[in-house]
């Protein structure tokens, strides 16, 4: 079993490059809880976790980053794990899914990272593994995930998760995931505001590209968030004696936060291409403005200059050059085309209009 | 639990900030009523309600505003709620959606009120949860609501109501929000008028930026109404001993109300996306007269100013220059050119289509 | 119950505003009839019908026009219908919908008709209560119907209407409703055709309404006829004892007439959404030959009067001013540049492309 | 019952009028075959039909253009057709739909025929009436149909044809119908790739109107295909004693055929939507073109014709007039503002790029 | 049965004519293996798999290009195929898709494969007939395939494949077909990613042909893909003998797998949509940016001219000609008319935003 990475899709899905700080480690975090106690122990091998999964209490088995696929076999044969599931674990990008293998439920799931200067987010697989009283959590990297405040729930009793089995754990885990794709869902809903006043105030080509990545961003993000909510839908409906039915209930919250994440996805992504339109139509008004400027320009000093030009002519016989007051005349008369054409224009809204417009 | 607001969405979603009154304040209003008699009081803790709910008349306990978050809890141990219902009634904006908890159906639903300026409506989230005899409906605000017509019929006895259950309360509060879109949409109608007009007769930057913020806010529209009627289709389905056969008639009818509604908002968005490509037409067009304004005006005249260009020149041996009537025999020749090439601009439509094309 | 009108919709959906001759009168028309023999009456009151309802016969009771109240509300009593059917039938336009009330099938339609002059359409909102040997249909105006085809078959005996019972009634009343439909499409079909032709030959701004007319007047048809082919649909299905199984084969008929409709109405609606972009397109053509023009004289002009210029200067020292041939010479020079630009914009194929593409 | 003709709809529909021969002439011709032998006879009144009907042999009765109504319903009444049936069948154009009849399965098919001169195609409606043993076929006109390879197979013994019943026939001519669409696209695929060449190479107004026609005729195509789709499956699905398992293989083949055209046309649909837009790009491009030429052409002349008219003023004390080398250093000036202006646009690229571009 | 080709699809499809080396000959390669040994045959004729087949070892017959139409005829009586899936082999491109012969489940795909110079794909179809202990794969061309991994597998025994029934096999041949669309889809997405970078930095008429041709071939990829999807569907749902449970869920994965390539494709499409609006907006700036240039050039030189024009005019009365400094004043006014015009432009914007805005 490989690794097998899609290059082309992981590099249009991972808006950034965060450096995989280091591939190869994999850091293995135990914590084992019950209702009286909680223990949370760094192991160094998978098999280490054999003793806990025998006890009663349930036992969270978080490992990070995909390392070495030797400790990925031999967490496969600790977990007893479907080498199918091995492999989607180690497959990175996987598509959001949730897979029955009878004593074990798989949830394979995107973590996303809001991008701390505000424009685009990181992206990280997570697969859960739901067995009898335990839940292993396969992370695409050790550095960061949104699971902190569950550690912290676990440890100092907060909410009822120390008095739930493992389902519940793994309800929590998919909960934290989910509910992670707000923050992002806000830089977005932040970009957006700031590109429709940019949009219709003073487009630039800068804008295009903006629009155009924030709709492939979007893009990027509903692939992620859409089989998510249909892997948490066949994880209700799978009638799966491992989730009990008051965790279930907790579940459809879960699907329905999905739902709304959806939404708000959507409706970002409808705004965007609305934008698109907005924008094309503003940079046609800029050029109306444009050329309504020139057309007011030239078709005022067009005449003038004819006239100038008649009165450069050298004919021998012309008896206006010989009035005294044939100089000023003409001149009144110059200052009088442009004045009626101005008047014309005005009429005709093509003067002031221009600046409010344009602007 | 705390109050989570996604501020994005919030932001996005309002489409004006209402001034919070008094977003601490809770206001608990009870009103029981029975056939023979109905009782309104405004209550102080959510503990004075118990006796109420333990009697055969109908009780609906009416929470204004979300206040305080211990007011909150107590209510749930009151009303014995689920704890994902209490959050669920605390986390503003929440999407709309039923949910079945065997002794409660509890159903969220958003309010909205057309704002008198006629432009932009205000949204506030309603859970109404329906109990064996009573309805509990705890309302974001406490400034707003559109009940005043049910209150009144409930004191004043008309209608049906005060002979029925619970389940009919529940229906007619829902009732009164899905037909609360309709005044709505009615300002919508006449803006989606007032802009067709606009778009072809005068269209600017600004008409811009209306289309797109109505096409923002009929999104905003379209994202309360359609999961709403997925709920009224939920609460008619789920087959619960809570809501008698007959109020699921009225419930039905409640159901295509929102069907119309939704049709409404889908029409109006239709309509909106097409007035954008009348707008870009529109602009084409006037670009299109501007060029054509100048290029009749510069094909007039740069011949007419060559020519005096050429009786310009300092040649010595020049016998046009030296003739009598050289000078009147150019004027003719210009004369006949521009009137030649007017006729042209004219057979092609070029001189008297721009007017009735351009306004 | 009032009669509730929603301004908004009804002003969007009813293309032209027929006067309503006198919305306060209510004609009540009853057809009584068996194989044997058939009555018309005029009736005064909704209760006069009450003894004809009591016969084997069919009797077809036609309220034409929404009167009074009080009308409404007898007719209500006399038979037995639900409060929520009252409530349709008076609230005007209602969506086209289909209720199963046990011992009572309510269909609620949209008839239309074509306007006179060949643009817009007429909607008349018909409620259709069948019951075990009656049919009661309500319209919305006593002016006009397409039932005079029916009405006239039941007296002549005609077809095979008067062997057969109420729901074989009902059938045809809703057959002459959908094919309605035809007639005002085929209106749009040579609306749609006289478009085309305009669109490319002589696109001007009224072209640009009529086509967002088109398109919106489409919308309509496309809202009154989908929700009447769902009711009818649901009327096939419902397994009620008033429709025979015989009568449900006509209706299936029906229902594919309905889809032909819709069919039609998509695809007006796809050739009008085509026709914007043709429209776009050809403005886009027009702008571009008048850019052109523009450039290929001004191009020809330019340096003519340069060279005119070049000459008219007042240099002491211009050997060609003093020769003989100077003048000639500079003509001969300004024609040969002329012709190669003349040349040149020919092999480019803006010289004589300009007209074809233009007209 | 009358022969029902939407004009609107037909006219649409049939992009090219062939003459119809003569609509009032029916043919009736009967085929009926069994293993052992095959008779083709030319009958001249539907009653004569009736013996074949009576033997076990399949009979296959071909009923070419819609006479006269006296025959139609004479044909109704040896075959005991439902009078809905024969409305279907004289209504020209019907939607292609499937009726099951209980003793008699109704397929109405739309079959096409590529143009000769490869644009358009005809299209005749053909309804197939499966009985026990026997297939009648109404055609809409006589002139021609599709199955002349089929009567081939029928006479000559090839193929399985006649050690088969009537289903198989039926399959047969289905199956003939929807193997037609495909040299009707083979011509659109053609049509397809000239215009993709002519829309990038040389676009003109006629371009346009080629892919407006192409998308109008695909519509049609498609109107055709779709429904014809849903009445194979119908077929399929219905569990009628006529048709045997073994033909249903048959059927969910041509099923899978009539899916392909369906695909075919939605691809070409969608190249075609592509290429509308291809050509609204190249349009704007070649603007482009034309205004970059113009603004070079002026930009250059302009700066020129200044200089040339400040030394064409006549003032008396202008000393650069007096210089022996005033007008050579002139014209050298000009010459070096022209070349600086030359190079600023090629390092722009505005000066060579434009041909490429526009060719 | 003729080897019926659908000229106009084919072309269509295939996006590059890779030579057919020789189509007649066909090349029948059997791999028999069991847990204990592998042997690979090539054989003359279809017959030399008759005894391999009557063995418990799974035996795969691999007939590479569609040769003679005798060799098929043969191979249809050595494995029994039913007369339609001989046809369907034979017919290229068939539609993919699942056919349950009760005794044999045939899936019809396309095999794609990236073509060197990264733009475009060769597409073959390949026919899996799956047997109770064989799999026939019958490929249109026999140069190229996808399955050496697959048979290095099986002859060195990696993996579970020789433990494995033909089911299993089945699944292999499958899975390296869905996979084999990952490197295709990979050149898009870098082809995507320069097209990006082009449309908003370097855009040409080329690049709308490219962007072009981006659609149509996603469109092809498209067309392979999605009904794939649905034949893998159809034969887990099928509930076949031939199948195990146990093989199903690495079907199930294989399911999987195309979803994403399905997801990737729809990614693919949206982007290069949006790209064409890109482009389409470029084209505009850049327009702008000529116009506005052209705008400030010459409403600079226009009054310039003017002024040259006046003081060049020959009347006899002109006294500012006469005085000592006029020259040097009207210099003086010309540039501070140009001067205030510049400074005027500056504070539009439109000096200086238009470099970076057309770079």
């Amino acid at each position: 079993m490989n690794r097998v990475v899609h290059p082309v899709s992981s590099r249009l899905l991972r808006t950034q490059n965060r450096p995989l700080s280091c591939a190869l480690t994999t850091a293995i975090v135990l914590i084992n809880y019950s209702e009286q106690q909680a223990i949370r122990l760094n192991l160094d091998t998978p098999e280490e976790c054999a003793p806990y999964l025998a006890t009663e209490s349930v036992s969270w088995v978080d490992v990070q980053g995909l390392g070495s696929e030797n400790i990925l076999q031999r967490l496969g044969q600790v977990f007893k794990l479907h080498p199918l599931v091995l492999e989607d674990v180690a497959t990175v990008p996987q598509r959001p899914k949730f897979e029955d293998y009878n004593d074990q439920q798989v949830v394979i799931c995107h973590m996303v990272l809001a991008d701390d200067e505000g424009d685009g987010f990181y992206r990280e697989q997570v697969s859960i593994v739901l067995g009898s009283n335990y839940v292993l959590t396969i992370q695409e990297e050790s550095e960061y995930d949104c699971f902190d405040a569950l550690r912290d729930r676990i440890r100092r009793q907060k909410g009822i998760t120390r008095c739930q089995g493992a389902d519940y754990l793994a309800y929590c885990l998919i909960k934290a995931i989910i509910d992670g794709f707000f923050p992002v869902l806000e830089d977005y809903g932040e970009r957006l505001e700031e590109l429709e006043k940019e949009v219709v105030r003073s487009p630039s080509t800068r804008t295009l590209e903006k629009i155009y990545e924030l709709k492939r961003e979007l893009l990027m993000l509903r692939r992620s968030i859409w089989p998510q909510r249909d892997a948490i839908n066949m994880l209700i409906l799978e009638d799966s004696a491992l989730i009990q039915e008051e965790v279930r209930v907790y579940l459809r919250d879960c699907y329905n936060h999905a739902v709304q994440v959806i939404d708000m996805v959507e409706t970002y992504r409808e705004l965007a291409s609305s934008m698109m339109d907005v924008y094309l139509s503003s940079m046609s008004n800029r050029m109306n403005e444009n050329i309504r400027f020139l057309t007011v320009f030239s078709t005022i000093f067009l005449p003038l200059t004819f006239i100038a030009g008649v009165y450069g002519m050298n004919f021998k016989f012309m008896p206006e050059l010989e009035w005294y007051w044939g100089y000023p005349l003409i001149l009144l008369i110059m200052l009088s085309v442009a004045g009626s054409l101005l008047f014309y224009f005005r009429r005709q809204g093509w003067l002031f209009k221009a600046d409010p417009a344009g602007k």
